[in-house]
C-alpha cells in the first residue's frame, strides 16, 4: 500500500511539498498549508544525501516557479488586493474585487471568499434563535452551490474549485455526492490535504476506502493510515503509520499525533470492554 | 512637496509596491499588505502608456525575485512553519520554530510572533482586574524590548525590526525614542506603510513634521499629506492630497477617504464654530 512513498523519493516529495504549500497559501488554505509545511519540517533525509537532495532546489526559484501558474497582469491587481483583505477576513470585500476574474486562482478566490463570508454570518448569528434549525443557513449556500453544479457539470472545476464544491455539498448534507467530487479533487491536486480531510470522514468501512478511485501518490498513504485510524482500525493504521514514519517522516507532528490517537483509541476499547 | 512623486515614474512606483507588497506579505504584515494592494489597484497609468509599463513586468520572476532576499535553505522549512502558523494566530507556536533563525525575514518573524503572542494574551485578559492598570502587560513587554535595543545599540535591526522596535517603544510610552527609530525604518524600507502610520500620530506640529529626516521618496509624499490631515491642517492637507490623486493614484480608495476625512474635519470645525 505505501509503495507509492517509496516510488518517490524524499528530495521529489519534499518539491512537492513546497509547490503545494504555495498553492495553498495563494489560496488562503491556511489548515493544509500549515500541515504541509509541518509534514516537509518532518522529513528526515538518510544521512548523507541531505546535500545532493537539496542542491538541486537551492534557489526558490528552481523550486517554485516553474510549475506554479502565474496570475495573469490583468487579474494580479485585484487579486493582491483580494488576498490582503482574505487575510484580514474581509471575505465580503474580498470576494468583490475577484468577482469577475478569469484566472483559477482569482477564481476560486471569489467563491472561497463568498463562502467564508457566509460561514462567518452563520457563526455571528448562531445565537439567534431564527438561525437554530439552520434552514436560512443552508439557503444562504444554494446560490454557490447552483453556480459550482453548473461550473461542475460543464468540467471546469479545478482541483481546488473542486474542493469548496465537495465542502459545499457536505455542508447541504450531500454526502454521496461530495465523496466522487472530494475523488476528484484529489486526483487533480494530490498535495491538497484539505479535500482528503474532508474526504475522511465520509468513509464509512474499509471496503469503500478500498474501492475509491484514488491517485497513485504518496498523500494515498498517508490519507490510507488516517482513514484507519477514523475507522478505529487501530492496529492497522498504527502499522501503516509506523511504515510512513520509517519511509522518512521520522519526526512529523502529525504522523506522531496519529500514533497517540491509535494508541488512545486501542486503550479506551480495551478499557470499555472491561465493563462489558 | 510631491517632486519625489513625479521623479518617479508610475510603472517603478507599481514595481515597488510589488516589492513592498511581497515583503510585507511574507512578514504577515497584513494592513500594510492591504494599503499598498490598494494603493497599487488605485495607480491609474495615462491612456496608451499602460501595456508599456506592464511589458517589462510581464512575469512574476521578473517582476518580484531580484529584488526579494530569499530566506536561506536550511530556515525555510522552518519559517514556513511559522508562517503557516501565524497565519493561524497562534503566535506563541510559530515563534518558537523560528527562534534561532539568523536571515532577516525568519528573525523578524521570531519577534513579532513574540509580540503579537504577547498582545494577544493581553487582550484576552482585558476584562480581568489585575490587568486594568496595564502594569503586567508592560512588564512582559521588557524582555523584548532588552533584545532589540541590544540589537539596536550594535546596528543590527533592518527596517522591519525598527518597525517593531518603533512599535514596542510607543506601547511602552517611549515616544521621543520611538520617533528616530521609525524615522530610520522609513528610510530604510520606504514602502513600509507600517512605519509610517506608526510615526503620524507623533508629530505634533507642522515645524515637527518638516525638521525629520524623510527619505526622498513618493511615500513621503503620502505621509506629509497624511500628516497634515492628522494635524487638522485640512486645506493644506486637501491640497496635497488633490496633488498626489492627478499625479497618477485617481482610483485611490486611501485617498478618497482622507479626502473624504479632511473635509468633514473642516465642516465639523465649521458646524462648531456656530455655537462659540
Amino acid at each position: 500500500m505505501s509503495d507509492p512513498l517509496f516510488n518517490t523519493s524524499l528530495g521529489d516529495i519534499r518539491r512537492e511539498i513546497n509547490v503545494g504549500l504555495a498553492e495553498c497559501s495563494r489560496r488562503g488554505l491556511m489548515h493544509s498549508a500549515k500541515w504541509l509545511a509541518e509534514l516537509k519540517l518532518g522529513i528526515v533525509l538518510p544521512s548523507g544525501c541531505e546535500s545532493n537532495v537539496f542542491s538541486s532546489t537551492s534557489s526558490p526559484k528552481k523550486r517554485f516557479i516553474p510549475q506554479i501558474a502565474p496570475i495573469p497582469d490583468n487579474e494580479v491587481d485585484k487579486y493582491d488586493v483580494c488576498k490582503a483583505l482574505f487575510d484580514l477576513r474581509e471575505y465580503d470585500r474580498a470576494a468583490f474585487y475577484v468577482e469577475n476574474s478569469k484566472s483559477p486562482v482569482a477564481r476560486f478566490m471569489h467563491f472561497y471568499c463568498s463562502y467564508m463570508a457566509k460561514e462567518k454570518r452563520r457563526l455571528d448569528n448562531l445565537t439567534d434563535h431564527a438561525n437554530l434549525t439552520e434552514t436560512n443557513s443552508k439557503r444562504d449556500l444554494t446560490d454557490l452551490l447552483g453556480t459550482l453544479r453548473a461550473l461542475y457539470s460543464q468540467r471546469k472545476l479545478d482541483a481546488y474549485c473542486l474542493y469548496l464544491y465537495g465542502v459545499v455539498l457536505k455542508k447541504l448534507d450531500l454526502k454521496d455526492m461530495a465523496i466522487p467530487v472530494l475523488v476528484e479533487s484529489v486526483n487533480a491536486a494530490p498535495t491538497l490535504w484539505a479535500s482528503w480531510i474532508e474526504l475522511a470522514p465520509l468513509i464509512m468501512s474499509k471496503e469503500e476506502l478500498m474501492s475509491l478511485a484514488l491517485p497513485n501518490h504518496w498523500m494515498k498513504s498517508i490519507f490510507i493510515a488516517h482513514t484507519h485510524i477514523e475507522l478505529f482500525l487501530n492496529d492497522e493504521g498504527l502499522e501503516l503509520f509506523e511504515e510512513l514514519k520509517n519511509a522518512g517522516f521520522q519526526q512529523s507532528v502529525y504522523i506522531t499525533s496519529q500514533i497517540a490517537i491509535a494508541y488512545h483509541n486501542k486503550r479506551s476499547k480495551e478499557y470499555f470492554q472491561l465493563f462489558l
